[in-house]
């Protein structure tokens, strides 16, 4: 496996208190700090003490079927992850945006600020926002089409970059006895002239540490894998089965040379839910004290909305009704497709489907020892189906500690994971180069 | 005076290394931490310290001609004041952000996540943004017209106001026992059908300590009064006279009967960049410094974008050219006016215009001794001019720290300002009310 001598990477994927749609209902997070700041730095801390890679938080732009269950975007983002910022050193900040309801000026000025903020810890996870709740909120009577949402994220991103770019490194010169601020010629105008966007430029940032956030991407359709291949390099998705692991990272490496990049640009993280106890037996108790408590009603208004069709009056222990096919689907097509092959796989009826997917929605949940916890990891590792983990604790903090304080340390014994920090910034965690501008010209050369 | 007994507000507007146009050529900013988060956080530890009412950072999502003088916009505001308010935790926080080149639903989450991260600390400065640079970065080929562009801020504001009052709050309910999250009859979708936005909502957040952020204005123009009687709760304006600032103020608050408004429900503070010194002398030659390290072709380029006339190429001991009427501006009127005003009364040559406005860009400069300063701001404070001072330290962070540790003493020996804060929030330093929502019904009183 040339898989095995790639650095092994493990991002923590937090979510208020915690992935399980009954989190916040179990003893196990007794406080529900869902509102308090500080909850989430103590996260973030937690995540550095184990020396995590990174910290993601995912993000929608409404609140659709879910006010009743959870609040899972209280805090936006970015704001949250500079607050976090704040309050740790090394722990890499991953945060969602959106392509389609953002101005691209904006969005690169607000990762290009929390990458200056966290001293070059800044990542964006890409997403097109999928959703018809989302689509109301901004002047749309229904989705935007799944593809015309990717070639405006194509655009987006391309501009992104550009907008990045347009201060080379050494553009600050700040030479007072010459009155020099910044040097004009290594800043950039764009004018740049797309189908759906005129920016002229520069960005209104200096070049930030890491030249421009991590470029993270999550989703699994085929024009995900494509613009995954294109722009991403890292790609948290959710993959049930160990087969279905390496078919996807197979696919995806084979996708690279076309956009002129190897296998190392890009590192695969399949999202885990795991719950963690002394034994096997008490792990798998656990799961089901969560799963008795998720409530039918919310579970299945999500459901709904996940599937594009209306089961809130379905009976619980009947099978699916016939589902589209996901051509017809203009949401989240990869978790579409899983989650309508799961079902049907397994012949599940909609109780069973709703307590597979309470963990993670989707993602594989695994309850085990720590032993079999790093043993699983390992495994998917070696057998060339991922290059870390989204680790995705069902409750908080206290799933995220027990993976720190009681998985780490055995994929740490193993030589698996790094046992301290080597680098300062996110690209450093995940092994990247430093980013330069595409505008620098080759001026040491030119000079040779 | 009426005026007297109300209480007197400071507010830290703090710019780079300071607001003077050759802060960062001076020695006093030696280190030139433009880039650093740390100076800013350390800024707003230095405005608490001071009991201060809030700091403020004002924004362009431009370069424009500034690439070679001040990194004005390093740090996008919003998250920078996130990374300010961990390291902080009475001091308000207020950030510019713009109406014309933002979607509503996105602004309104970004200071709904900044008021619960900062406890209830968030102010917004409403501003439309008027200068071409800015236009070019959002797909126009000019400025939007002046009254467009207030039009489309009228509008902003109404929906951004009713995305935050769109839980009431205590909407959260959180019962783990019946599963309850949030109670969904005090969610409320909005399906706002305005001229220009149509959102459906909620807001993806729960209401925010503060309800909403404070509401904060600072255009003077004949539309921008306009808008902060209807919307303002603190206005931050240029008046360079004590007649002039008497004159603003009578005239803001005649305007706020009309929208059912009292006299207490805005706090008006003119700015004042003071230079502080030992002596009088001290002070003047501290002043006369920093003036003379201006780099003529920078603040050249600075004014022609302030008037909208080329004055790259003009000779800079002649008085200005002949300018347009205002009614030909589209971008900042009211700056435009009183900079016209400014040459024309006193007949300044270019040279000595770049000098006066060298401190604070219009806004009034005073060199003096702590008491004088104090005497200066009592005085204005006593004459009904103004509510509270927006003070803007010519370099930082010694500018910021010498009226900390200077002049506010001698304020809080008169009795004028607080000797410690009494309240947790912005709006209660600003001596305002908590704000519910406007969707709450009268629950109390129709059962009474």
């Amino acid at each position: 496996m040339t898989n095995a001598r790639k650095p092994f990477h493990l991002n923590a994927f937090l979510m208020g208190v915690g992935h399980h749609e009954a989190a916040w209902r179990h003893p196990r997070t007794q406080e529900r700090r869902v509102l308090d700041v500080k909850h989430f730095q103590e996260l973030g801390q937690i995540a550095e003490r184990g020396k995590l890679d990174s910290v993601f938080f995912a993000d929608g732009l409404a609140v659709g079927p879910r006010i009743k269950r959870n609040a899972l975007a209280v805090f936006e983002p970015v704001t949250l992850l500079a607050a976090i910022a704040a309050a740790t050193e090394h722990i890499g900040l991953i945060a969602t945006a959106s392509t389609s309801y953002n101005e691209p000026f904006n969005l690169a000025r607000k990762f290009a600020s929390l990458d200056h903020i966290s001293g070059g810890r800044a990542g964006w996870n890409i997403v097109t926002s999928g959703t018809e709740d989302e689509a109301f909120n901004f002047g749309y009577d229904a989705i935007p089409e799944h593809a015309r949402r990717y070639e405006r994220a194509d655009e987006f991103v391309d501009l992104a970059v550009q907008l990045w770019d347009s201060w080379e490194s050494d553009a600050v010169v700040l030479d007072p006895e010459t009155g020099v601020f910044a040097d004009p010629d290594k800043v950039h105008t764009l004018d740049y002239q797309g189908e759906r966007f005129r920016v002229r430029g520069p960005l209104n940032s200096p070049r930030s540490p890491q030249g421009r956030p991590l470029l993270v991407q999550a989703g699994s359709s085929e024009s995900g894998k494509e613009f995954a291949a294109k722009y991403a390099e890292a790609v948290f998705t959710a993959q049930r089965t160990l087969e279905e692991g390496q078919q996807f990272y197979q696919d995806l490496e084979e996708r690279l040379p076309k956009y002129g990049r190897s296998a190392d640009e890009l590192k695969v993280l399949p999202g885990l839910v795991p719950f963690i106890a002394d034994t096997e037996e008490q792990a798998r108790a656990l799961e089901q004290e969560f799963t008795d408590l998720i409530s039918p009603d919310y579970a299945l208004r999500q459901l709904s909305s996940l599937l594009g069709v209306d089961l809130t009056e379905h009976a619980l222990d009947a099978p699916l009704p016939p589902l589209p096919p996901v051509s017809a689907i203009e949401g989240g097509k990869s978790r579409f497709t899983l989650v309508k092959e799961l079902a049907e796989k397994e012949e599940l009826t909609v109780r069973q489907l709703i307590g597979k997917l309470g963990g993670g929605r989707g993602h594989r949940t695994f309850a085990g020892t720590p032993e079999q916890i790093a043993d699983e990891l390992q495994s998917w590792y070696e057998a060339g189906a991922a290059d870390g983990f989204n680790i995705m604790p069902p409750y908080l903090p206290g799933g995220l500690e027990d993976f720190v304080d009681r998985v780490v340390p055995i994929l740490q014994q193993r030589g698996l994971f790094r046992t301290d920090y080597t680098a300062t910034t996110l690209r450093g965690h995940y092994g990247l180069d430093p980013v330069e501008s595409q505008f620098t010209p080759v001026r040491i050369q030119a000079s040779a």
